[in-house]
């Protein structure tokens, strides 16, 4: 008898390969392309003697060695849920100056972040999946930007949730978007379906904005106010995988974690090997208190806890000040890659190209005025394609949402696993593509 | 607003906290204790300098280091995924003596297991949750042993399915009773609900038996008789997480893949961790094509591919030797210590108490003739924990079957974590608290 569908479950059926799964076999069938496309790491900058060094010094100590060895616990390293915490107030606390009110309430230390609503995960991603499993059922809502992160919309589909976009611009999440989307949910009824707003809060993937406090705040109160209509929480998930890798860390914004009378309703998420070695795969969640035991409760489940020996490695990373290190080294190079593909896009771009210059992160965001297609399908994916460059369409950023059109005029472009003679080559490839 | 079932997913609200979590707490706060209960591995043998070593070998060869410290692919290490086919065919052509046919197949080399085939997990933990989100739906049924690993049976609770116990003795599965289960099921209609029998093959946690490979033989062609009452494919998951640390390899059985004929209806999982150092966590499942799809693009989703550097330090190990050189002193330990708790056992055991000497692993499968109740409210459990013992209750290892009670006669007694003058004091207080 043949597989069939009545073997397989309607979850995996409903689940697809990534979007972009064509291109990164495209990336690896032809290594000779110019991948703007990549979300990896700079190969170069990656801190080899630093993890050397750090490996050396747990496993010579036995006592060390041998816990980082063993099992660990399902909820994650104390050492490095303490080390996630302490982490959190001080950006929140150094991003203050604006709303000092929260920044007297960390000083006097009365409402500090506890360790014990941290969940160490394989990643950021494992977060988010662990999310959408805990308050997510087929047929639920959930709110992200226009534009958000792909790989976010592929475990959104995954779970069968239906989505809506909603408007950004430089500063992040416009209020009245919102409101206006909430309004016609709560109309419809459908906000009794809505559960969450998705917001990637610093240096956006793959915009490369950032979002201010006030913006954030305004979401959550929205959220807050329309909570009666949906018969229960509607939690704001501020994915903050980006957020040390931020270029002007003065300008930052703190987290909503900042203010102890939003915790109850904010599920946030970081990483720790995004800006230090992504083949470690360390990342968190810090959580209300009700929704950590239901995660803790999947986490168990899934892996009964995350690899102890690479929690042990970044805790050390941590509390030794190697990651610090690493992560000036990290942005400094990242700040000159992008000013690089930025001082390229000036030489070479056609007028109809816009962009700007990003807050933080891998990417460049560029945008095509006029109605000329940038999808997988254009006339210009597959010039660029011929010219050997490949970058990410911008409408695999886009959601589906019932109100609006996929836009499908912007590409994503990685200044992130390059060389710089390469991105330059790049970008002039992809601009002469575009004017051809 | 309070948080309520309504915001939660239905997955959430039925999954619980592991059955055994207050045990693990017990053991916590109470490190006086001798731990017959748990799972860990020895301490004194975990591989501290192997390690050592492999991660500076690793991390000061450039080329090696940033592909161990980037991010690898969603199936895992290609280098990982070769040695495991290579490290299974050898395996089962050294178990094969029994059965020549096969031995030939693999020795031509006509029908080699497919590298391809091969996803890398977190841990063997995560292959399991992968097969039950990838094949089941709420409602469906699955098959255990009577007993079985009492981690899966958490697992099956939280995906809402089914089960039903299969007796078993000395030699495994029994093929009578999984035929009358499986003529019960096709006699109800409920066979359209069943997708998988699952047999922990080698050093059987909790029992420490392995099944002979002509019970999973007739076991996997009743599974195939089947079928066409099903409606679709019904599967045999291997589960060989014990599979190297059987004490005696002479005798040992080959699994379900040596017959290419049985490959597209076998699950075959497997970790490298447990015999080497759980704070690592490499897992691994073999299978058919089709499956394996469906397993991927779930993954995917998960955190699309393991952490890369703990399989980089796996597959170091794997291919420099070092990994059986830990293995041979893992069991040489592992041995001595199922000896020491069995001369123990012989020295003060009540005759009521019976047991068999293990296969391999980590534990003794003990059982009390007679109505006396080990279970977690009996008095036998209250006196031992009275004289500082704790195991685990075998009512844990039983599956809810609607026909039959859970037999709660019997003990895992775990030889892993303690050292033998601890075990030999565990056993004996254990059986005065028996006697008592």
């Amino acid at each position: 008898m043949d597989y069939n569908q009545q073997f397989f479950s309607e979850k995996s059926v409903r689940v697809e390969p990534p979007s972009i799964s064509w291109l990164m076999r495209l990336a690896l069938d032809r290594p000779e392309l110019i991948s703007l496309a990549a979300g990896f790491t700079d190969k170069s900058t990656l801190p080899l003697e630093s993890v050397r060094e750090i490996t050396q010094r747990i496993l010579s100590d036995p006592e060390r060695g041998q816990a980082a060895l063993q099992y660990g616990t399902t909820l994650g390293s104390e050492a490095l849920r303490s080390a996630t915490t302490s982490r959190i107030q001080r950006l929140d606390e150094k991003s203050s100056s604006l709303i000092s009110r929260q920044k007297v309430e960390y000083i006097q230390q009365s409402t500090p972040l506890n360790p014990e609503q941290v969940l160490i995960t394989q990643g950021s991603q494992q977060a988010l999946y662990l999310i959408l499993e805990a308050i997510t059922d087929p047929g639920d809502i959930i709110l992200v930007e226009d534009p958000t992160y792909f790989v976010f919309l592929g475990l959104l589909q995954g779970f069968g949730i239906r989505t809506h976009g909603v408007a950004t611009d430089e500063q992040g999440i416009r209020t009245e978007a919102l409101e206006s989307k909430l309004e016609a949910l709560a109309h419809s009824g459908e906000i009794q379906k809505l559960k969450a707003l998705y917001l990637v809060s610093y240096a956006q993937n793959p915009s490369g904005r950032s979002t201010r406090y006030q913006r954030k705040k305004a979401a959550l109160d929205l959220l807050k106010k329309y909570e009666p209509a949906a018969g229960h929480p509607i939690v704001l998930i501020e994915d903050a995988a980006y957020r040390e890798l931020e270029f002007d860390t003065e300008s930052s914004a703190p987290s909503l974690l900042v203010d102890p009378a939003d915790r109850d309703r904010v599920f946030y998420l970081g990483t720790y090997t995004k800006p230090f070695a992504t083949g470690i795969r360390v990342g968190f969640g810090y959580f209300p208190a009700v929704a950590l035991d239901k995660l803790f409760n999947l986490k168990g489940l899934h892996d009964f806890g995350s690899t102890n020996f690479t929690q042990a490695i970044v805790g050390e990373a941590l509390i030794s000040g190697a990651y610090d290190e690493q992560l000036s080294k990290i942005k400094a190079r990242y700040l000159s890659k992008a000013r690089a593909m930025e001082a390229a896009l000036q030489k070479y771009a056609p007028a109809e190209l816009s962009w700007e210059f990003p807050k933080g992160g891998l990417y460049i965001w560029a945008k095509l005025e006029g109605n000329q297609s940038t999808g997988p399908e254009s006339a210009i994916f597959k010039r660029c394609l011929e010219q050997g460059i490949l970058y990410i369409p911008g409408v695999y950023a886009y959601c589906s949402d019932p109100d609006r059109e996929k836009p499908d005029v912007e590409m994503r472009l990685s200044y992130g696993a390059a060389e710089i003679p390469a991105l330059e080559a790049g970008i002039q490839r992809l601009c002469e593509a575009i004017r051809a």
